[in-house]
């Protein structure tokens, strides 16, 4: 292991490997979109949004709602308006993770101190304020599809797996790549949390490492933590370590991808914009796939 | 005053004018990117995010971080990792109403009972979930460009001055465009929040009407309210009233134009993804414009 | 079905039934010391409080803590300190119901409008604010010890069983007593939340009644809603309709009283002191008897 | 400066000063009770309820209220019902500090180490929840009798000031008395919550351990940090760092004790009963004098 990535962008940068995105990536990407059709990827976000059991649900209340006013609540004007109020674990529904998410040996990417993200102050470096908006092309390694059928809880995919569906399906993987991985999993299992969060099919370190090695801006996928688990023998979450942390790739989890999925495209104008909460760990997101 | 886009997309619809973006709408916006230049329109989120009075400040809480580590918590084969929570009003910052926020006559757009939105359910009809994703042409109207400085505090733009702005930077609106204007009004007071609260240059009634006529998919500002503030002897939030509730047309408040506005630019790509907060009035978001 | 105690104690009041308790119900209250032991008779609050399936668990989050610190959070005069912050469903745990919490036909106990209880406001009549504190003999009826055995679930308590409870151990109920009802349901079952709230043994609509007229302050039990459910045929919740709306009794829930009813006490010093949140339908207490 | 009660209670004792009220002590102060007159002594809670500027405002939420049922919510039985959320800083309005509130040296009261009170956890340690609920005789010294006007910003109560005031009202502190400081700063300055947090008249150090040294078993105050602020030159918060840590004496902060004040009293049965928060740094509280 090594921190393949640490100062390859300068020895202060927080974008990681955003920066593989510039403008010529840009402009190829927007390029892709032939038909204008529009795929929006995130969950639905409630109440009723599973969450891992060690995480609370979100909860939204109404600051005012329309029963205020059949209760008799002023009208200035005519003037009637509800707002409401979020209460809500950053790692819920679809969610990308900052840099300072993962780490080991009390270094975050690029070398920051973990010390430097507190209760008080949040993540100093490596926030999700300092990820920024990524415009990309984006990859679909459809699996599902490869395999005609959706993984299993646990299935590992490979660095071998990785390019044998990219050859397959005649994909070339560019440096700025958003790489959105197709598992199934969210599809077959997300109505029942307790077995969804349990264990799920997902890359495992070597086709982490793969992806990484092509350059690739982030990687997502429609299970919750990208990675197959159980772990291999002896590591834990390992693709988080080593990607968020040494190869500086942001994970895009929770994607919703069987509508984009049944298009049978692979490639496509891609945009997460992550709320920029300062020295927060992750945003939920709508990542959104243009054709 | 009419309920003029009701049953314009159908008795059930609850997205108004985003369906005046078709797919060459999206095509064509697609095809305005020729620099590949990204500007991320949001302001900061965090517990210094200016709100009005009435509302809480957004909260951040650390579940776990970088001091937990440092105080000896566990590191399962080596794995650090940190979670955060967020309490936080939906209005606050860049975020966009959804068309359940502000209506009259206990009707919401397209005739939906103000009634059908409580506390328990949140709003079970124009929530912010049903709203979706826009890719489209982004228009900048540049009042700042125009005048040569930012509005003043209560400076009305009126269809007129629209109408002239367009005219003379030769910009021609139409259906599905997403028009942000420029007032230099949260770059010029954001930092002192109650002067920022208490009053904003912004379009009046007649300005958002002309707006709204001109096809437009959403209406955007870099002020807190999209509409000059004072209100029009008598009225109370206008432009709120005719444009999301008669006309279907969201607003995207508190964005940051400075840095777009800096380029000249007059038209581009424009992306922007809400948070399927089911029932929700609106979500924070990070607009996306791309040259 | 009447509204028993409305204007009992004039057409403002909003306290009800503490109104029972004058200064001497406290003075011969305060003489029932004798030992000087003291029972706290509240549940633990944190995330893993059970909690009905309807509403958010709570959650507990650090502002500041010992982690900060040995991460390098600054130490001013070497003064450390820690701070916290709560989210908290108000019937959580053991909590007193405010006299705003349970009503019908639109109006509250002493016929305060329901519309007077909105979104944005609160309960502006009722709320927990003004019930205030009270200082009282507390009686236990303690049918574990009665029946040699925790009662079943869906078990109901009648007016019979409590007066021939009350006449087996020799107690007399006087106004202003706060009677609590021991079930044994919260020892036996609170381990399994979805069976805790799914059922549970209490007192029916004739025994809440019985004690309403006996004149007592307050009725508590240890389980999660005083009365017997499932309720009788066509009725739901008709302990809380009856005592909380017509006889303006507050209802005391989820109390920990095997310890106390261990030592075989009938009566005792009782004080409980609600959080007076403006507006609100209850508060989570830690109910005190003193023997 | 030395740890004065560590290990005085056992060295698994997380208690401090709550252990200097045995039974009776608690039988003394209920004999106390003359008139059975009941004060409340706390603050209303609420969003308007005055915070120092680094902590969140409490927010008040209602789940389900008088206006839903007005708009139509169903009514099973013809019952309705209301529940709320709360969103609060534990430190707020009247509230008790726990024993692992305030440290130095990275060590609590009693040798336990501020490593055990990490995000996620809590304080597994000197938690309010191990510090239990308090039945004693309250002290009432009323600097605002003494100097027939309320002190000033700023303003240090001494060793000698406690003690000229006790002799002055032939007050004798005892063995786990409850002693509560009136200063009239909340009455004069809550209003105006800048200048109530500025700075405030308290006890200073000679105060504090004046008081620790009687052997009382909680000090309070009608300010918002019992002591005086400014501090003495080259002190940071030196009465917390010495009572709460050194001494074990947990403080009771934002007390309402005009009414009280008025009458003239000096001894009362006092009880106060924290909400058992698992790992939680303090509660509010409504603490009660009977007299």
């Amino acid at each position: 292991m090594a921190e393949e990535a640490w100062r390859r962008w300068g020895p202060l940068d927080e974008r990681g490997a955003f920066n593989t995105v510039d403008a010529s990536v840009v402009l190829k990407a927007a390029r892709l979109v032939g038909e204008g059709r529009v795929f929006a990827l995130a969950q639905p976000l409630g109440s009723q949004t599973p969450v891992p059991s060690h995480r609370s649900r979100m909860a939204h209340l109404m600051d005012q709602d329309g029963g205020d006013y059949a209760a008799g609540a002023e009208r200035p004007g005519g003037y009637q308006v509800a707002d409401d109020t979020l209460f809500t674990p950053m790692h819920i529904g679809t969610h990308i993770d900052a840099l300072c998410h993962a780490w080991y040996d009390d270094a975050f990417y690029n070398g920051f101190s973990g010390n430097s993200m507190r209760s008080a102050i949040g993540a100093t470096h490596c926030g999700i304020d300092k990820l920024g908006t990524i415009v990309t092309r984006g990859i679909l390694l459809d699996f599902v599809r490869y395999h005609g059928a959706p993984l299993s809880a646990g299935a590992a995919i490979t660095s071998d797996q990785l390019a044998g569906l990219a050859a397959s399906f005649n994909i070339t993987l560019d440096a700025g790549d958003a790489v959105l991985i197709r598992t199934g999993w969210l599809e077959t299992m997300l109505a029942d949390p307790p077995r969804y969060f349990a264990a799920e099919p997902g890359i495992d370190e070597s086709g982490g490492v793969w992806l990484a090695e092509r350059g690739v801006s982030l990687v997502g996928a429609d299970n919750f933590a990208i990675e197959a688990i159980p772990f291999a023998e002896g590591r834990y979450f390992p693709v988080h370590q080593r990607l968020i942390r040494d190869f500086g790739v942001p994970l895009l989890e929770g994607l919703v991808l069987a509508t984009l999925g049944a298009t049978g495209v692979t490639e496509f104008l891609f945009v997460v914009a992550p709320l920029p909460i300062v020295g927060g760990t992750a945003s939920p997101v709508c990542p959104v796939a243009v054709i």
